[in-house]
């Protein structure tokens, strides 16, 4: 446990990356704290550059990299919000970004990468064809491989979020934290444990997609037992790491589990009334918020983050109906 | 014209509904900053109470009335934003709102009105009978008549947005106003102009609802020439009015119109990169900054009025796309 990333590993980060990254607003809405019964303070990380808070992480990373290390480049495996951070966290300190991309990924989410400048390099659609790819523009380029969460330079990153919403809601008494790879509450964790204010972590995870909630009871790295893209936050399918994972495990208060139709009412919430544009994973957050056993615990003032706001207005009615 | 509404009317309405209203943040966006070409502060009414300016006007004419006359309620025909805030306003002092509204309004306007508690009285979809029904209520209840636009209470309330965004960005050169009926562009040009602080005041209005450009050109209030409801800026397809106009005549600089392509951008661009719901009036004003055209101005630092966010979700692909 001694070698989990410390809040002053955070605190390093920050110190990088904040001439890069927005610090996000926090905001409020009468109607979501209605719906929940407390302070909801929204941490607003759709906001954040590229619209998700994987520009901290991936920015603390490349930072993290020496000039001659770096200059080689950057590699990753990601259709995601990583694959777009990293491109721009490449492309702000002038060095390439190689992001490997299954052939069936969204051709939106290709242009996004591109539209970063990016390099995308395509492979078949299996996790052993990501890896093989990944592993050989590394070697080819010498480039250095930034995971999308199961990294220390990542999570370190991502607590940044943290630090700033307590220096923002000095009082909060819990914060609600959307939960996939578990990078995000990793580093939001480490912050809030390490400053001991008595801040309550809960991660929160659809149903579909519940490999962490199960993880932290049996105390071991669970795969997903159905199949996770069922879920429509797709930003929560993937599963813990070998990093995330104790952290989770030793820091997280506890991780509860949303179904679909709150999901979506938590989505239509959210964007029609905070007028924030917000993605699925984003409202699994606010969806546990909403629960009523979550009303039985008697907060006041809670934070919520939200994660990021890539959306997909094509498919957002479908989004909300569940058709 | 001296009997227009002054910038201190304005200043007695903030006074007024200041422990109402939000003060709504001004934001930026380097997406919408690079297609415009210099800093833009979108000043968020879409984040105001009702998502929409409205709130403004409707709660500055309620807190005009005395006790004994609010008391009776107050009457409106609308099936837009001014209906909920009419409504919301009269629900903020304890008075009925009496809202009249076209048997085939949609639903869900009708459930938002319900929402704030307003009284919904149907009536056939012609302006003959929206009047009628509006006055026999009127008459009926002894409540007060709030229009929509075309009155000086309302016209001061919308104002107030513009004295708090010179306080938010003291060195803007233009601010950009979508124009429906008039009211808030006469109440931000009234501000605007009465603190002689040499900033443009710029109308946006869509092609397809030009009236406004028209009136200015002529020195008249000029009707639509073709169908208003054919342009997606729903908020818009009002004309100007005898309040409104002469302030429009003598104080706005100049009417920029747009076209639907145009505004559909600009409504896309705004959710996809500011990562704020807007209505499609509100991209009205966005895609006014973006032509060409405004770019050869040369100006540094805009303000543009995003002034609503009720966006009807289910039909948002289709406003994206034109079918």
């Amino acid at each position: 446990m001694s070698d989990h990333p410390t809040i002053d590993d955070v605190r390093m980060a920050m110190q990088r990356i904040e001439p890069f990254v927005h610090r996000t607003p926090v905001m409020r809405c009468r109607a979501i704290d209605d719906r929940v019964g407390c302070e909801v303070h929204l941490k607003c990380e759709n906001l954040q550059k590229v619209g998700a808070f994987k520009a901290r992480g991936a920015m603390n990373a490349v930072l993290s990299l020496d000039d001659e290390t770096v200059a080689r480049g950057v590699v990753t495996h990601s259709s995601g919000n990583h694959a777009q951070a990293l491109a721009w966290a490449a492309r702000e300190r002038g060095v390439p970004a190689h992001i490997v991309m299954p052939t069936n990924a969204p051709e939106v989410k290709r242009r996004a990468v591109e539209g970063y400048g990016g390099i995308i390099h395509a492979c078949r659609p299996t996790l052993e064809s990501r890896l093989e790819t990944c592993a050989s523009i590394a070697e080819k380029t010498g480039g250095t491989v930034i995971p999308p969460y199961d990294d220390d330079r990542v999570i370190a990153g991502q607590g940044t979020l943290a630090l700033e919403l307590i220096a923002q809601v000095p009082d909060l008494q819990a914060v609600v934290v959307p939960v996939g790879g578990g990078g995000m509450i990793s580093g939001v964790a480490t912050v809030m444990k390490g400053m001991d204010a008595g801040i309550t972590v809960i991660g929160a995870e659809p149903s579909l997609a519940d490999d962490a909630c199960r993880s932290k009871q049996t105390g071991s790295i669970q795969p997903h037992l159905g199949d996770p893209t069922a879920t429509i936050a797709d930003g929560l399918r993937t599963t813990l790491g070998e990093r995330t994972f104790p952290i989770i495990r030793d820091l997280v208060d506890e991780i509860v589990t949303v179904q679909e139709d709150h999901i979506r009412a938590a989505l239509r919430l959210v964007l029609e009334r905070s007028k924030l544009v917000i993605e699925p994973s984003a409202a699994v957050g606010i969806a546990v918020a909403m629960q009523p056993a979550f009303r039985e615990r008697g907060l006041e003032r809670i934070g919520v983050v939200l994660c990021g706001g890539n959306l997909d207005l094509e498919a957002l009615p479908d989004l909300l109906t569940g058709n």
